[in-house]
């Protein structure tokens, strides 16, 4: 992989930018609204949670799916920061000494760290409820049918049967030991169906999402869900490979973590290798997928690719 | 106070058991849909933290003010649930060792006595996202809009200018104390605001709402709104004249805790009698502000008064 910036690394890394922009400015709007007194620490922490970093690969993903069925715009806007607030409010709590116990995120403090656990947890849950206050408002889209929708898929994406269990099952298949010391691996099906809550399932909603804004007929958001299904799992292993691979300092967050924890990731299960071969069919079955919209879905694809062989 | 049930003592209860009924389901039903696995010790957690006691008053609200404006039926029953879902969320996070610390709840230990406290964090935030869920379904309403709004309102009365941010500014509010060792209070007004966020708020939202399931138009909302602001205020009155009075066995959690913490509340600040005379004030308020609907408003008015007078 060649560190040169690439016509695409420069697209996203702008694309980052805005989207930075909007969540700063729909932030700010949220502490302004009604009467109430603003919790100068509260937002301090969802600010901290929220900004400064990170590549911003779901909402790329959500306004380039409204870009290939002609949406863009304010509407595109928010619903890219509000699965950007619900991404960041997941980090906050998983990064909790009662979940991963992560004290770097994105080379910085994490919100328990930088403020203290009480206020992670409610900036949080302000985070995630901004998500759907976001999605909810008239600003998003005229038709209510379409704001309900995408809230319902966020919240499935996100809520017992999508992320948050996957979490779950997560921390459950921590840790468990052999009698002789040895971590005992889940089996592949398991590990492939808890991915794709934990981490699948929003990398999945941006991609259904920025075709519902657009107006996108059913096929068509079906087809982006598939695409986005793939570009999860390609996600996870390759966040995988970087836990056993890359270095903290290039990660800005820890890593060997998961071999330390007995967790089992598909990587430990196959190998380096062939989970390196898999990413090399997810990248060819995503472009398959995307084939019917020829070259407007080029951007999509390099986001698979980007994906795939991300070294950070 | 009488012990023996009155018919608005039954009515409560009777609807309170549908809407435990109807949680039940709806959580049953949570679990069932798409092929995610199902997360056993999640879903348990939701339902200790969901089922099993309270007196659903923030449903009933939400059902009686439908009823009101001439709904009823599926759809009121679900976002009634809704609203539930997202105050025992609220209690789980509150009752957190960061936060409240608190081991005892409707007599029963907390989700984190009962499971841990990853469980019970995770079973908040799904709670939560399910309270969405569960409205952005067109299950609830035919009208898309109708849905979105009831989300708006919901998120903006939980969130950071609603509960969420209450809480913060409660706990940052707790142990002032100044140099000689006395609690440092509040100003009236501070805890006013406080307080209409921490709890005012969300039993607002059901009286709104049910306005709105039932399309009734924007000045019997704002009326209904202006009864729930009453209401919450006096529901918070009601509760801090608890904390000083009752018994942690009839209340089912521990009392006392107010002072102990060097918590200001209304009471602290101008005693029990002037807050019992301001509670008697409230009731006639709320009368006066649903008197347009005559005999047709006398459920509400009965939830009012046994909201100020409750004795648990």
């Amino acid at each position: 992989m060649s560190a040169e910036p690439t016509p695409f690394l420069e697209a996203l890394s702008l694309s980052g930018a805005r989207i930075e922009a909007t969540l700063d400015r729909l932030l700010g709007e949220a502490a302004l609204v009604g009467e109430a007194v603003r919790p100068a620490r509260l937002l301090s922490a969802m600010r901290h949670a929220t900004l400064g970093g990170g590549k911003r690969i779901r909402p790329f993903l959500l306004i380039e799916a409204a870009k290939l069925f002609g949406a863009e715009g304010e509407g595109v806007a928010r619903a890219a920061a509000a699965v950007e607030m619900l991404h960041c409010y997941s980090l906050v709590h998983d990064d909790l000494p009662q979940m991963d116990d992560d004290d770097l995120r994105r080379g910085r403090p994490t919100a328990h760290r930088a403020f203290d656990e009480a206020t992670a947890i409610l900036a949080g849950d302000a985070l995630l409820t901004l998500a759907f206050d976001t999605l909810a408002d008239p600003a998003t889209h005229a038709d209510g049918a379409i704001r309900a929708e995408l809230v319902l898929r966020l919240a499935r994406a996100s809520g017992l049967g999508g992320m948050v269990g996957g979490q779950m099952l997560d921390l459950t298949a921590e840790g468990r030991w052999s009698a002789d010391g040895r971590p005992l691996a889940l089996p592949d099906a398991e590990i492939r169906r808890l991915q794709a809550m934990k981490t699948g399932a929003l990398l999945r909603f941006p991609l259904e999402a920025g075709a519902i804004l657009a107006g996108a007929d059913g096929d068509a958001v079906a087809r982006l869900g598939r695409f986005g299904a793939i570009v999860g799992l390609a996600f996870q292993i390759a966040d995988d490979l970087l836990d056993v691979e890359a270095s903290a300092e290039a990660l800005g967050k820890a890593t060997g973590k998961d071999a330390a924890r007995g967790k089992g990731t598909l990587v430990s299960l196959h190998g380096v290798a062939a989970m390196k071969a898999e990413l090399d069919r997810l990248v060819v079955a995503a472009q398959s997928e995307l084939a019917p919209y020829g070259a407007a879905a080029e951007t999509l694809l390099e986001a698979a690719r980007f994906i795939a062989d991300r070294r950070s």
